[in-house]
């Protein structure tokens, strides 16, 4: 190991000067700790002239990742280029295949391309390390990996998108819509002028992906989870919510059952007193159930600048002490196939509202075909008053444990006989 | 290395057992992580005929801790006798000095001889490890030297020992009195008979020690500590609390200052909105403030043979795959002296419960003798009514930071002007 640890970065957006700012100005700590110097000695980037908040002074640009990547000139290669193929994808590549080591921060690419990524750098004696991919600064890679090694994981669930946690919490704090919260969000830069990925829950789902992986010992598979976004909770739902004891977040979670792992993203009712309850606004949060631990949660930012530099460059520090760590905890030919659950088969408690014409004979009927399908209700309960008589209220149900497919069967036969005058809420409820 | 780790316990009390039986029930799957087989070969015991819950058929039991740390029939000598001198000691000792890497609970023994034993670890080449000696099973000894290793460190403070949080959460929650809950704690097995380790704050300073030598690289300094406990918070002072948007915890802080490192341990008044407030019961958390992650916590079980021991084999996990670093995260000759900043020139905000009999002239005596120190009050207030004329009556004062000699000077004054009939209660508040 020689004594100096060359870094090429290729991208230097907000991440990217912030990890050169902080190898900059942690670079004696560093060494203390390492042993080594880490010098970032290379960087790509699109457009060279653009000023960056970091000392840039001493560093080679490239215009092609690719060819950064391959250079002799760097031992490690940062990507924060992003997107699961192109550029991002084929430097990854590139630089694993030379033997560099790789720290990236790029959940699409690892979503889409983990495994083989995984059998790459094994084959090449490189690290892979993407701490900064799954909850920004928090280190739950690390925590999952090496933290909890002795535990067999049987949850794992998390807010790991700050835009739809913002815009939750502001609906409740501030009884306004969705619409509202979010096109205040997008002003504040929070979520992106296509919010798709992020309220649809893409986003959760790529960091739930990797989560699941070092939880289970299994696969990436992206593909067997199941996904909702946060579109169509109303401030109904949250006051609601809220009158009974819960708060809506949208979770993702990694659950061990019987005949398989389910992998699921959706909004959530969570008990107001719980810890991932607390997390408001932009931050994040994940709960590890262990069978030694029991529960444990980290809070922190998910996003930022320099919170994913911290997440980046202790990687970084790591891979310059020497440490090699099988990137999902196993070695890729023990990681097993992803035994799908399917959400139909989902065992849980319900939230479910529902838009109701004659509430005089309503409750019976309703209550009655969920007695058939041997659901048991917690609570029903009318909301809101009518303002005359052919006006619609929300009646609003919540169940003991039950099959998914049972709650959509008595849906249909409840919409069937009239009951209802719109497709019903359902909003599946997540006990500590 | 060879391809089994021989692992010796001297110790098999509630964690050595948990510790046992999980390394039994995890074989095939530590094995796949570490690429080692990680057996327990080898055990220390005071009464080996008493039962316990674990299997001990192939395990060679050894009557003294040091013959069993010399052994050559283990590799790996796991610490959980306890206390700072002694076999404890002396075995750990023992170990290091024959190359043998150490994994211990022993919070005591780091606080008192940390620096030494790491000298000795690293004389010999062993690693020395230690995640289980704080918080129990929550990863803060691996996130503070390695997930945060890009970060300085600004502060971190927790909820360090589960008894106290478990007797203050219950005066909260039931309006009970600290005696009350101090004997229910006992009779439920929280608390011991003398409780004083625990409700005295010593065992919150103890790991507190541990916390600041790994987050600011310093050596391990607990006399550096001002320690208070939680003995003299009344009811009073919990539903003050309550009322002012505050709770009380007793927490252990360490915060880097432009003087030195402050290391304290006492109740404190936090937010009632923050993630160490929403922590009750016998749940630990730890809050790291650095400068690039900002903001961490990480809230999980503090005690337990179950949690400890998810603590203790990740550690195992870790030797078994050959990681070494350094025990408090640099090499011992890097650790600094630590600069103590005296408790009295703490700079901060304040509780103040002043139990006063003229409550008419009051207000105006106190608040110019806060005024003449240059203290700015946020708020102060009568809480409770007089009886009778002659009765006392609480008048709570909460401050603006400033410094703790002015408050102590102040209220000095307002005791001798006769406005107070009794000491002051002075509870720290400590600030997101």
């Amino acid at each position: 190991m020689s004594e100096i640890l060359r870094v090429g970065i290729a991208g230097l957006g907000t991440v990217g000067a912030a990890v050169t700012r902080l190898l900059q100005r942690q670079t004696e700590a560093l060494t203390a700790r390492t042993g080594r110097r880490i010098v970032v000695t290379a960087a790509c980037v699109k457009d060279q002239s653009k000023q960056r908040d970091a000392d840039l002074s001493n560093i080679e640009f490239y215009a092609d990742p690719v060819a950064l990547a391959s250079s002799e000139k760097i031992d490690l290669f940062v990507e924060l280029i992003g997107g699961s193929e192109g550029p991002a994808r084929a430097s990854v590549e590139t630089a694993l295949a030379h033997g560099k080591s790789v720290v990236t921060a790029n959940k699409a690419l690892l979503a889409a391309h983990g495994l083989h990524l995984t059998q790459l750098a094994e084959e090449n004696h490189a690290a892979l390390a993407f701490e900064a991919s799954v909850a920004g600064g928090i280190p739950i890679v690390k925590t999952l990996r090496e933290g909890l090694a002795g535990n067999s994981v049987l949850r794992v669930y998390g807010i790991l998108n700050g835009t739809c946690n913002y815009i939750l919490s502001r609906m409740e704090r501030e009884q306004l819509s969705f619409e509202t919260c979010l096109s205040e969000a997008q002003k504040l830069g929070y979520a992106e002028a296509d919010p798709t990925f992020d309220i649809g829950g893409f986003d959760t789902a790529h960091k739930l992906s990797i989560l699941t992986s070092l939880a289970f010992g299994t696969r990436i598979s992206p593909e067997a989870i199941d996904i909702e976004g946060i579109e169509r909770v109303t401030l109904a739902d949250i006051e609601a919510a809220e009158d009974l004891g819960f708060r809506i977040k949208l979770l993702g979670v990694a659950q061990r059952t019987a005949e398989g792992i389910e992998q699921r993203v959706h909004p959530t009712m969570v008990s107001k007193n719980s810890a991932i309850a607390q997390v408001m606004g932009v931050l994040n949060a994940v709960t590890i159930d262990g069978d030694a631990v029991h529960e444990l949660t980290l809070v922190g930012p998910g996003a930022g600048g320099d919170a994913t530099a911290s997440a980046v460059v202790a990687d970084i520090a790591d891979i310059a002490k020497g440490v090699r760590t099988a990137p999902f905890g196993l070695p890729s030919s023990q990681l097993k196939e992803l035994k799908r659950m399917p959400m139909r088969r989902h065992e849980g408690g319900y939230y479910i509202r529902l838009s109701v014409r004659d509430v005089a004979g309503a409750f019976a009927r309703i209550a009655s075909r969920m007695a058939e399908r041997k659901i048991s209700l917690e609570s029903i309960m009318q909301r809101g008053r009518r303002g005359s008589p052919g006006d619609c209220v929300d009646v609003i149900l919540i169940t003991h444990a039950t099959s998914e497919h049972l709650v959509r069967e008595a849906l249909e036969l409840i919409f069937e006989d009239g009951t209802i005058v719109a497709r019903a809420q359902v909003i599946r409820i997540e006990r500590e």
